[in-house]
């Protein structure tokens, strides 16, 4: 398949060395406004060209979008003006606002809305990394408005790719990756903040840091141009979960206050629970 | 050096494969009250033998004191009462009632409080594993209080562990923790309670979680009777930075709901500088 892929950062980048591996993609073309990253991805060998817009979008067969989310609504329609048979889908981490952009499009069919729920902190073509895909799911959004060979297509694609399928509408999506995503981001950027914010009185606070803390935290170097547009667009899902995550450590604090560690306790055998999920 | 641990955890049993591994303990006796897990350590070759507490602590050069932190503040003095010349450690997480626990005994100078930052998530005999020091801080408190052997001494033996050093005063010692890891275990106990609790509702909730989610919650894995005592002995440096946590994601709040994105990317701005931290 001739694929081109809009957006050469950690997804994008990292969706066209699985191709390329898989053997899916026999060609593939990159589009990337920001012409450092243009560059680098071409260096790295990401893609074998890279070309504008136009001529990406007419040049495949599949496209690709994996730009932020904030850009998708204005940018998705643009792609699907200009295709003929070509299948587009996008790879973003919230679903409801992008399907709204395309819902009454003509060629609404030809597009497919998926969430290759994978990633890392960094981002960039750097970023991108071999098998980040793995074993990983994958969640197509909304399959009935989309023509059973844009399906055929995108599912052919991440089982390339050795991840698994998850089937969800658009607004049961979001809801699920606030709870499993986006509340981890926001909870690592605020133990970050809380953390910094005493080294400016403790100077060696972190000297003691070890993998623990490393773990809870490693999500606070993601990138705000990746993450804004989530929370913005995810907004309403987020400020229902943060919610209900201050609620449960505000019933943590009130236990301290009045130490009581048995309801502690009771509290963290639940949370155990957990295990039953991680392994 | 002829060693005895008492307590063969996580801890006890990783300090047992790493001075064993290390040449620095030549005879390796444990003391366990737990049969199952007394049996356990001595099959998985922890130890050379299980010893009762008196035999123990006579036996050895050095007795290292490895139990939850609630029991140090009895066990401590028996130790202490027993010995000759033997110098005795312990190497929990929390500083401040331990060291007052044995503040006045006629053998404190032969006593010294350390605390080796490394662990998992993980408990028992089984979670011993080989190199889990290496290349973190171990904390030596109040060494002041110490004899020059009873610091040498410490000293050669986290060394020979491959960890480096920090001093600390036990204050400083159990507010710095309540930072950099007491509070990431209770944000990953209350992360997985939030979503554990959603997944009543959703039951295919966890099959979206990859591994941003799987790194913040982690810790919530945590054993509670290691994680109790901690908390409760460290109560009041735990209570604060949990205000300041919960006050952090309060203004992450406010912001999502008054839709103020800029000052909610200069928030996430700031959290990127623990890039500096953690590379």
């Amino acid at each position: 398949m001739k694929i081109t892929i809009i957006g050469l950062g950690l997804i994008g980048g990292s969706l066209a060395i699985g191709l390329r591996e898989s053997g899916f993609a026999t060609e593939l073309f990159g589009v990337e406004a920001n012409v450092l990253n243009a560059a680098r991805a071409l260096e790295l060998g990401l893609v074998d060209k890279i070309v504008d817009f136009t001529e990406g979008v007419t040049f495949a067969d599949i496209v690709i979008v994996a730009t932020p989310v904030n850009s998708l609504a204005s940018l998705l329609p643009k792609v699907l003006n200009l295709i003929d048979n070509q299948i587009v889908m996008e790879v973003g981490s919230t679903k409801k606002m992008i399907v709204e952009a395309v819902k009454t499009h003509p060629q609404r069919a030809n597009f497919i809305a998926t969430h290759p729920m994978a990633g890392t902190e960094f981002s960039g073509p750097d970023a991108a990394i071999k098998g980040l895909f793995v074993g990983k799911a994958c969640v197509l959004c909304d399959v009935e408005e989309s023509s059973e060979v844009a399906h055929e297509t995108a599912k052919a694609l991440f089982l390339s790719l050795k991840m698994h399928l998850v089937y969800l509408d658009s607004d049961s999506h979001d809801v699920h990756t606030a709870y499993v995503s986006h509340i981890s981001h926001i909870s690592s950027f605020a133990l970050a903040l809380t953390v910094l914010e005493k080294e400016r009185d403790e100077n060696q606070i972190f000297e003691l840091a070890s993998g623990g803390f490393e773990s809870t935290v490693r999500l606070a170097k993601s990138n705000p141009a990746t993450w804004i547009p989530i929370f913005e667009q995810n907004r309403d899902n987020v400020l229902d979960v943060l919610d209900e995550h201050i609620a449960v450590l505000s019933q943590f604090r009130s236990l301290l206050i009045k130490r009581n560690f048995d309801d502690f306790r009771t509290m963290i055998d639940k949370a155990n629970d957990i295990r039953r999920i991680l392994k």
